[in-house]
């Protein structure tokens, strides 16, 4: 196993990122959110420092035959082009790296639909510690099988979250790792964080970024470091219709979860945790609820325009730019430069075609 | 119609990009390269200079996952995220800015399979004058489509070349257009060398770069301007072994053209010119040739690894990276930073999906 600081470049090694580049009054807001959401804009630029030399500082992609379907200007931010195929192995990569040499030997174990599995398992070997992953019997084979290329342990348990937990929680008890939930977890969300911090410096001026919510910790860090930078920049979360309990959370002012789930989204299941809640709650502008018919026409775009190859999960953001709620809102109708997440491109392209002629 | 002054970048306007960057030998070198070819590396940075303002500067993407299946550390030219979805917009682009405006008030007319006819098409439009494109009724759709999206007006003929020349030379007649060859033209050819000037940038010290060859218009701007920069770079052609003509050529010293082609890419079907051959015999270490089955299988590691939508001509660099002749080969063992150009991404989902599962 390496130790963090073998890996820090020497610029960062003993040095704290800190506020010193924020004016007072942000300064004292900063320390109210991090006293309210244990993450604020100082760690996820921490997590930036810590990070930096593992991940991908993924491209922005634009296009103007986009621009003209949409009525917008559109950034597209590619973390599908993100090591292990998606946004997930920021967080994943700041977990790992926050523990100590001691925690961090004993390996560290989550349960997860895919994206964070691979993610943690990369981080580990990154690092040179064991990952112990449950993954539901019915993930989709490309996902289970960057768990098993980036060397993590896999135990099968079945679909539902409660198999999931009691599965994790029995790993937890054999190996003495250290559990790290995909999204309700502090240094997740400052991982996932880093995102704005490169999309701010690669497409200024943006008036909006829509990002796909599910568990939230994208979103969550996404709009904590956007508003710190730039508070009047919307944040919007895509939610699919067969999953929308975001929407449903907002609406009711408390954390709604949903019996079953059923979209083509299979990342986008989760459902919100107590840290992205109270995030969610209170730095995101609203959330747009698309169909799977909507999510899938703008995965087409994405391969055929873009050439990008998304998931349906990674595509929700432009669908929910291109669908009547937000296309017919007074309320954004003066976001002309809209930054859009393509959280993540790990689909079997035999669902994918199978999708596409449903 | 607008003119050229209009679009250009005030720090361009009348300043010629000289020489005054390279030593005296290189000088005096490319002097001769621009008596012989017709293009050398100054021709290459006006052309930079020209259409700057108008392309994407496309980005460069790594996979350690792709890395350790070709023993190669890569770095991925996406042309495909180009505008019109490949490299061809560059040599549009700049064939279409060098006209003067009384030549361009007529318009443009070209014949191609595609990449290039759309490329024209959106370089006129950007310009605001006519393009009129002869394209083989046996065509892909979505290139078709692409075309007709960037304004072209369609001249159909039959597949072979020799129909296509024909109703362009009618074409010519009736519209006093100018005639874009998609790759005899010194123009197109700078302007697709501006592709090595970012490359080299982007990723530095590379041993070698790799590029889909057909007519050669994209190596044989890619080799003068990546060999005057730095002479000990290899350029390295990939070739269907259904379209071998180029590797044929090399061997006999002289173009050979073969009967009939028959490829997965639609793009790869075309011969040399009089042009690109002698930039192809001169600066072009060597051709790969790969089979149909090994560029599909390129193809879908860039769907599955990269998350890079591209056609299959776009692929075959990949493909010829990880093919036993380069592998095998003791004269590219040392070449281990290898830029790969993705060169398109134009393909129909149909298409592709049937590719796959042939």
């Amino acid at each position: 196993m390496k130790t963090v600081e073998e890996f820090l470049p020497d610029s960062t090694r003993h040095t704290r990122i800190g506020f010193n580049f924020l004016l007072p009054e942000m300064e004292s807001k900063s320390q109210q959110n991090i006293e309210k959401y244990g993450v604020d804009i100082s760690t996820i630029r921490e997590a930036q420092a810590r990070i930096k030399s593992f991940i991908h500082r993924t491209p922005v992609l634009t296009s103007e035959s986009l621009d003209n379907i949409s009525g917008r200007k559109l950034f597209f931010k590619c973390e599908c082009f993100q090591k292990g195929g998606a946004f997930k192995f920021r967080g994943a990569c700041n977990a790992i790296f926050s523990l100590s040499d001691n925690e961090a030997a004993k390996g560290v174990t989550t349960h997860s639909s895919g994206n964070h599995a691979a993610a943690l398992a990369l981080a580990a070997k990154t690092r040179g510690v064991p990952a112990y992953v449950v993954i539901p019997k019915t993930a989709p084979t490309c996902k289970v099988e960057n768990v098993i290329r980036y060397g993590g342990q896999i135990i099968w348990s079945e679909d539902s979250l409660q198999s999931r937990e009691m599965t994790a929680a029995k790993v937890l008890e054999d190996t003495g790792a250290v559990l790290v939930h995909p999204y309700n977890d502090a240094r997740i969300i400052s991982g996932q964080g880093t995102i704005s911090l490169e999309l701010l410096e690669q497409a200024p001026h943006l008036d909006a970024i829509v990002v796909p919510i599910s568990g939230g910790g994208l979103i969550s860090g996404v709009a904590l470091a956007a508003k710190s930078i730039n508070p009047s920049l919307r944040v919007l979360a895509a939610e699919p219709s067969g999953a929308n309990d975001a929407a449903l959370s907002k609406a009711a002012g408390k954390i709604i979860t949903l019996p079953e789930t059923k979209t083509v989204a299979d990342g986008l299941r989760a459902h919100l945790g107590n840290l992205t809640w109270s995030i969610v709650r209170d730095f995101v502008d609203d959330v747009i609820v698309v169909h799977d018919t909507e999510i899938i026409e703008a995965m087409k775009l994405c391969y055929e325009i873009l050439k990008v190859a998304v998931e349906p999960s990674g595509a929700i953001g432009l669908a929910a730019v291109l669908s009547q709620h937000f296309q017919k809102c007074q309320a954004w109708r003066d976001c002309n430069r809209i930054g859009i997440i393509l959280s993540g491109g790990n689909v079997d392209l035999g669902v994918l075609w199978h999708s596409f002629n449903r």
